[in-house]
């Protein structure tokens, strides 16, 4: 019974988020499994290496799964060929690994690197895609003056949903820190963790703070009120991508993020 | 009665090309005039510098349209944003000049560049788009031999749609040159005018004879004949995009295809 790693990409637009549910509506989960089952004529189980919402995107989504008895070699490319010409065009898998049984795509990550897109420009474009549009100019100073509170371990709930049911509020920043190329803004989050909604409502309340004219310090007063109503809104989801999940304990966080496209 | 220019961009993918249709398909110059008519109340007919096919792109399709009594100053950028507003989200304008009346979208043009885009790569993406995927390694120098054949005044038959009507096959092409970027290949094709589905034919030709492995040179002979059914298959027209019209008599043709992004 061998576990097998593979390494998915997705356009969230236009699923009802990553993990499968019981009614029939399209998540990434259920397109993977519908595809696993065609190919192979059984159930496999999926585990992700986390959620993401609906609307999210991903370049580095990591899953794991276990095959019983089946004769197919998944490391194979022509396997690999086979499964993204069955799954949906909006997803993709870049390649699948044999992996030890005590790998576990969720429980055996130590970070995350999320990126948040923003366009800023006079008018939108066409072709404006993955990312949330601004009219205004986006002060890049601000923000990093505004992450830069963020770093190291804090409760976060400030940051998460509402609805988050998990208990455990603490999350450690490795690295927070926002880039301009031209028009393109990118907002790079590595944690060890997340909480629901947390990239999208940290990108949210510094832009309102910013437009606000409110000190980027702000930031840091409404991480220390635990408290979600002192937040901003929740910056829409099509602007954020789940870009890497990392495993390697002795790694270094800023140098698995500088690596990120090697 | 003043004329204005504008500069349009579109992802052809959801459209039947851009030239409007007497039945309710969905077409670029369609869904642009009915975004005209419902901010000036008028109906104001829209001139293209040419026709793109269904699925086709474009970064710079240039329009021209006159205006009657109006008190709508279309070179306003907010006028600029109420219309990217009432745009669907697939098209958008970057911007809207004034233009002198003997200005002419199509009949002023001198040159038209268009650029064909290949992903060549093991595994598709979910993010590869308005792009050719190939698995196949694509030979960069084959193509750049086979295109130089290309260069100058010739009669394109047999580049052409079979069922094209118009009489006159002769194009000039200016610079045809292929590049590589990683996993993207971008060919490149400026020239006076271009006959419809030229471009595409050319590349699936070229793509035809390299998979066949015949040599560059059979591309001369195809043009030779100006015969289409000499010619290969025409690629895919989500790889195609219409990148700039040139209005300049006394432009250098190299020099403004490398302005292009300035």
């Amino acid at each position: 019974m061998p576990r097998y790693v593979l390494k998915l990409e997705y356009k969230g637009t236009n699923f009802s988020g990553s993990q499968k549910q019981l009614s029939n509506i399209r998540t990434v989960q259920g397109e993977l499994e519908k595809a696993f089952s065609t190919l192979t004529k059984q159930n496999i189980r999926t585990i992700f290496s986390g959620r993401t919402d609906a609307g999210v995107h991903a370049k580095g989504q990591i899953v794991h799964f276990d095959v019983n008895s089946c004769n197919i070699d998944f490391t194979d490319n022509k396997i690999v060929y086979s499964l993204n010409g069955l799954l949906p065009v909006d997803m993709s898998i870049a390649w699948i690994k044999l992996s030890n049984m005590d790998f576990h795509a969720q429980k055996s990550a130590v970070g995350r690197f999320y990126r948040y897109k923003i366009i800023s420009r006079k008018q939108r474009s066409a072709f404006d895609e993955d990312c949330l549009f601004i009219r205004e100019n986006v002060d890049v100073e601000y923000i990093n003056k505004a992450l830069s509170f963020l770093i190291g371990e804090h409760d976060f709930s400030s940051f998460k949903k509402v609805k988050t049911s998990n208990p455990a509020k603490i999350c450690k920043i490795y690295l927070a820190k926002c880039h301009k190329n031209n028009d393109e803004i990118l907002i790079d989050i590595v944690a060890n963790r997340f909480l629901y909604g947390m990239v999208r409502t940290i990108v949210g309340t510094i832009l309102y703070l910013e437009r606000k004219s409110l000190s980027p310090e702000s930031l840091k007063d409404i991480l220390k009120c635990r408290n979600r109503a002192k937040a901003g809104p929740t910056a829409s989801p099509q602007g954020l991508t789940l870009m890497k999940v990392i495993y390697d304990k002795n790694i270094n966080m800023e140098m698995a993020y500088e690596n990120i496209f090697s």
